[in-house]
């Protein structure tokens, strides 16, 4: 195993340095003063990176823990809902709302395109009896790498008393959220993307109507009851044992990111979305993001015809160094995927650029050494005045 | 925040230096072929602490998903069970199989008290329909510190087809068992106890005969599915992201363990129960556990009269820099507990006790300093040869 890789995967995202070692300090009681602290603390710095005053459950568990929270604590058997994806995941949500035997109305948009917020407006406007419970939307999709027009959903939800619920997974931190602003009643992150830590901690905001709907569900739920979480969370603990070390890595980013400040967070994210997206256009390859709903997070990219994604993924791998994700759900065999969320350093995407170019250049394409890496420094340069 | 501690909670436990570091290494692909032979490697080394060839699935959560996943999987709403319970923790396995909708025959042992395996054979014996779909039973129970005599509770249920299924959240390692040659069907276990790792993953082995169980259950799972677990597990994979960096503790911790011997660690655990319970005897305190099950993994013991347990965890902790765990369930204001499984030095149990002499001393009780400490001392002396 090499020990140090150019990391760009949408997840889990590359640790720095001083997130590792604060992740590598001795236990401590989970129920003592000094865990209160630290806990708090992270809940505290949360709420900022959510814009959110609601409380915020923590869970120790990935994303789809998290997701599945959001389903069992305020969907109940029978209610309809709407779900609205614009991908892999927004499929895996449709899954587990219909596991937990919601009924569920399937929206999905062509894959590389966002949610048109008419088509939520239009069925929220039929729905005059008020039927549908729940609105599931993506902040971002890492299969497609597109991110979603959240404030225009979100206006498109207003008159209805449907709860909104967000899969913030890969979106929070690397794209536009403003949960309180946008009246975004469940909002699901996890530590392992924009918050450059381990996997292991799943976050949940609560909005006062998502707790009201909370205290009548009737699904059965144990292990993810968020109602339990809050009554621990009152005491700075968790319910059961969290995943303590990820909680001490969550709480040094989180230190970071509140010293860079969000909006800057989000500049970055965006500016190494152009840097990827000028390198990869320049090499004559298409992204499978429409320009205007380009994730900030991840960038998708259809491979040259005739290449599978393991060719270009494994020599990056294995001869460069650089890991970079494959396809997922229906574009699993013609695309693969570079992550820009998190910790990355720019100068990583180029070099992952000029990597790539070599390995398309030995597959035979036609491919001039340099040029995407040139696209890339000029946007690189421009945005850096 | 102190930055060390004597360390003497039942979980989570001390960890390592060298489990502490291998947790801080940069993360790599959950996917890729890296983190596939760690997470090969580490069901491998598990498959030894459990004694068992049966298939371990690895959970991202704390040892009560675990249960909660022994539960979901393998009974149904409806389904006839027996949780014989211990403690707090047999408690929350009924409060579980409740929730789930299981209906429970529940037996409590007297607090202090082992599971009398007669009681078991009783039921069923009684039970000439085979109507009890599963016996849930525990290896060790931290509130009153007590184990289980598990291979002869496994003997009871002989002749009968429900399904076996043992909390070892706390016992795995610290206790005797033997996966296999006991027919345990399904067995729960957890990072941070004997494994000297961060909390965070949960492990459950499951025979041939849970995983038929398995397949025709009808509950509603997604997260906690170990069907799907299973078939990324043949891909050396999890279904979801996995708690990448608590992994790489775990293999570290693993391979400590098997260079030391699953026998030697487990003797280990004896000794130091030993150590402790001569000493606090010695002190004229009470064990909480009736000697012929005292547990190997943790002592809860007697405040003295009028005293509470906070009178002596806290100054314990703010004065000597000791920590050790306050009670829990029906004896949560009458004890506290020590803690000594996993990674513990003798020597940090003495100090503790003498630590315990002093702040006894201050209480006002009739102590003679060092009379703990010189009982746990003989036997240290004793049991070393």
């Amino acid at each position: 195993m090499t020990e140090t890789q150019y990391f760009l995967l949408p997840g889990p995202t590359q640790v720095p340095p001083s997130v590792l070692r604060a992740g590598s300090a001795p236990m401590v009681n989970h129920r003592g003063p000094e865990f209160k602290v630290i806990f708090q603390n992270m809940i505290e710095s949360l709420k900022q990176i959510f814009r959110t005053k609601n409380e915020i459950i923590t869970l120790t568990c990935s994303g789809t823990g998290g997701m599945e929270a959001s389903i069992v604590n305020f969907i109940n058997p029978g209610d309809k809902v709407i779900v609205a994806s614009i991908g892999n995941f927004g499929r895996r949500y449709r899954d587990l709302a219909q596991t937990f035997g919601a009924e569920v109305d399937f929206i999905e948009a062509p894959w590389g395109s966002a949610i048109d917020p008419e088509e939520i407006k239009k069925r929220l406007d039929a729905d005059s009896r008020k039927e549908i419970k729940a609105i599931i939307f993506q902040h971002n999709e890492t299969s497609t790498g597109v991110y979603n027009p959240l404030e225009a959903i979100a206006a498109a939800c207003d008159g209805h008393p449907a709860l909104r619920i967000v899969d913030s997974v890969s979106g929070m931190a690397s794209a536009p959220l403003a949960t309180d602003e946008w009246g975004l009643d469940v909002v699901v992150a996890a530590s392992q993307k924009a918050f450059m830590s381990p996997p292991g901690l799943a976050f949940i905001a609560v909005s006062e109507q998502a707790w009201q709907v909370q205290a009548k569900n009737t699904n059965r739920k144990f292990y993810f009851d968020l109602d339990n979480a809050r009554k621990f969370a009152l005491l700075g603990q968790t319910p059961f044992t969290p995943a303590i070390a990820t909680a001490y890595a969550v709480a040094q980013a989180l230190k970071i990111m509140l010293e860079k400040g969000l909006d800057n967070i989000i500049a970055d994210h965006f500016r190494r979305r152009d840097i990827v997206r000028q390198g990869i256009e320049a090499l004559g390859l298409r992204c499978v993001a429409d320009p205007g709903c380009a994730s900030p997070a991840v960038t998708a990219i259809y491979t040259p015809k005739g290449i599978a994604p393991p060719q270009i993924v494994k020599p990056l791998r294995e001869k460069y160094n650089a890991v970079v994700a494959g396809g997922m759900g229906d574009i699993k065999d013609e695309s693969f995927r570079i992550g820009h969320l998190g910790y990355i350093n720019d100068l990583d995407l180029i070099a992952v650029l000029a990597a790539l170019e070599m390995v398309l250049l030995e597959l035979g394409l036609d491919i001039t050494l340099g040029s995407g890496v040139a696209a890339a420094q000029k946007h690189l340069m421009k945005s850096s005045k």
